[in-house]
C-alpha cells in the first residue's frame, strides 16, 4: 500500500499523515510508503514505514505526472488556494484549484491502475438561491471563485471515476474548527482563530455577529473521515463520487459559550467583536443548514457538540 | 450592436443567424455586424447588416482571442462536441467543451467590456441520484462526460459574471426536436431522426421503447429563447447565471401519435423499433421531469404540444 498526500504540508495533510503512521495500514494492507508533497517539501514524520517528503507545484503538469508516476494506490489531493486568496487572486485560484486538480487526475489516470483519489472539496460549492437545508441533491451554486473551482473539480472527479480512469471520492468539508496553526487567507479563518488564540492566552477579532450560524467539523473527525473515504468500497458511492460530510450547525455565540464551559471565562473574554463588511459579504453567502444523509449512511462521522471541538484542540494541538 | 455566434455553422447557430437577420436589432440596438464562426467557415446568409463568416478552433486560445478581440457586444457560444462523441472521445470533449469554453470566456474577459455571453448547456448536466422533478436548485449530477464538461462551463460562466468579467447567460437546452439536417453523434440524435426522416418519406430506427419519456423543445422556440437570453437585463438572473429552459415531457409513443395527427399514418409507419443497449444506457441516465420555474418567470418560452414541433419543422425546415 503506497499512499501520497498532495498538500501534505498543510494542517489537515500533516494530521492525516500522523494518523496513517499510527494505523500503519490502509484499506486492509500495510502501508509500505507514504509520500508527503506540497509546494515546499513538508517536514518528515515518525512512522513505521518509509516516508518521503517532496516539493511539487501541481500547476506543473510534467512535475505532477513525475510525482504520481512513481505509482500509488491511494492519492489524497488536499492542495488548494483557499477561499479568500482565490477571490483576490482569481487566475492563481484557477491555475491551482482547477488546472492543478486536473493535472492530478490526469496523472492518476496515466497510471492505468485507477488508483483511489480522495479529493477535498468544500461547502463553499453551495450558496445563493438554494432552499435550506442543503440536501444531497442540492445544486452547486457557489458564490466565490474558490467554490466554483472546487465544484468543477468535483464534476471531473466523478466523471473520471465513471470512466474508470480513477476511483475518486470527494468530500465537501464543513468549515474545520478549531484549526491549529496560524490564520490563513480563508475567509473562514476567524472561525478557528477566535478560539485558538484565546485558548492560548492571546486576543482575537471576531468579524461577524454572535448570531452568525455556520456548519462545522473538528480536525480530528475530518481526518477520520479522510480515512473512511479511502476505505469505503467503490460501489458504496453510487452515481456521484462527491458528498457533503456530516457536521454540526452552531452559532458563533454558542461556540464561545461551549469554549467557556470547557476552558473558562478568561479565554472567552479575549474575543474582540469587530464586524468586517468584506468577510461578512463572503461568509453570509455560505450555507449553514445541511442534511447529509448519504454521508451519515456511509458511516462518516461528526462531533457531538462544539465542546468536542474545544477538547480535541486542547488534546491534539496544544503542545504542553 | 456587434454579434458573434461561435458554432454559427450548426443548425441552432444558423437558425439564430437567420432570426437575427430578420429582426435587424438586438438589445434595442440595430445590429451593425454579425460574425458566424465555426470549425469550418459557415455559409453566408442574407441580412440587412454586414455578415462575416470565419473558421476558428476554440481549442486554440490565441485564435479564439484574435476572433473575439475584434470586439463584440453579444457573443453566442454554441460550439460543442456532442454527447455521444464526447463519451467516445473523452480527451477531445475536454479540449473543446471545457478548455475551449474557458478560452471563449477568457477572450471575452480580455475585451474589458464585460460583453453578454450566451452559453448553451444541456439537460445532460442532470442525472443519477436526483429526485424528480428537476427543480431550479437540483444538483448537476451528470452521467456523461459531455454533461460534466457542460456543467463545469456553467460554473465558470456564472463565476466570470459574478466577478464582472463577462455578462454570462447559460441555458440548459432540452433535447431539441425536430432537429433538421443529418443525424449527428449525440445519443439523442434519434429523437429527431425518427420524425425528420419519415416526414420526408424515409425510414428511421427508434432505439428505445415507446414508453421512453424525455424533455423536449422545438428549434423555433429554442432560438426565440436564445434571443430572450441576450435581451434580459443582467439583474434578472440573480445569483446563478444558468437555468434549465422550459420544455415539455413527452413519451416517444405520444410524439409518434402527434406526428400521425399532423402528417398522417404513412410517416408514422416508417419508424422501425429496434432497441439499442448502448444508446439506452446513455439516455436512460437523463432526466425527463422538470419544473423550470425560474425560466418561465423570466419569460422563456416552450411549445404547446409536440404537434407544434411537427408543424414548425414542416414550416421551417422542409424546402419545397
Amino acid at each position: 500500500m503506497k499512499v501520497l498526500i498532495i498538500g501534505g504540508g498543510g494542517f489537515v495533510g500533516s494530521k492525516l499523515a500522523r494518523v496513517l503512521a499510527g494505523r500503519g495500514e490502509l484499506r486492509g494492507a500495510p502501508i509500505a510508503r507514504l509520500t508527503l508533497a506540497d509546494l515546499q517539501a513538508p517536514a518528515a514524520i515518525d512512522a513505521p514505514f518509509k516516508v518521503d517528503c517532496v516539493a511539487v507545484d501541481i500547476t506543473d503538469a510534467a512535475a505532477t505526472r513525475a510525482l504520481i508516476g512513481a505509482g500509488y494506490d491511494v492519492i489524497y489531493h488536499l492542495a488548494a488556494i483557499v477561499s479568500g486568496q482565490a477571490e483576490a487572486e482569481f487566475d492563481l485560484g484557477m491555475q491551482v484549484n482547477l488546472f492543478g486538480s486536473l493535472n492530478v487526475f490526469e496523472a492518476a489516470r496515466a497510471l492505468g491502475t485507477a488508483p483511489v483519489v480522495v479529493y477535498t472539496s468544500s461547502i463553499a460549492v453551495y450558496g445563493g438561491e438554494t432552499p435550506d437545508p442543503i440536501e444531497d441533491w442540492s445544486h452547486q451554486n457557489p458564490q466565490t471563485s474558490y467554490g466554483a473551482q472546487k465544484a468543477a473539480g468535483e464534476l471531473f472527479l466523478s466523471d473520471y471515476s465513471r470512466k474508470g480512469f480513477i476511483d475518486g471520492r470527494g468530500l465537501r468539508l464543513p468549515t474545520i474548527s478549531i484549526r491549529p496553526g496560524k490564520p490563513n487567507k480563508a475567509a473562514s479563518s476567524f472561525m478557528s482563530s477566535i478560539f485558538r488564540e484565546p485558548l492560548q492566552g492571546r486576543s482575537a477579532v471576531c468579524p461577524v455577529d454572535p448570531e452568525y450560524a455556520h456548519w462545522f467539523l473538528s480536525p480530528r473527525r475530518c481526518v477520520e473521515n479522510l480515512v473512511i473515504a479511502a476505505e469505503l468500497p467503490a460501489e458504496a458511492w453510487g452515481l456521484n463520487r462527491c458528498l457533503a460530510l456530516p457536521g454540526r450547525t452552531y452559532r458563533i455565540g454558542e461556540m464561545v459559550e461551549a469554549m467557556r464551559r470547557v476552558a473558562g471565562d478568561a479565554a472567552a473574554d479575549r474575543i474582540e467583536w469587530r464586524p468586517d463588511a468584506e468577510i461578512k459579504k463572503i461568509v453570509l453567502g455560505w450555507k449553514a443548514e445541511f442534511n447529509p444523509l448519504k454521508a451519515l449512511s456511509l458511516g462518516f462521522v461528526r462531533d457531538d457538540s462544539f465542546e468536542d471541538n474545544v477538547r480535541f484542540f486542547l488534546a491534539d494541538d496544544i503542545v504542553t
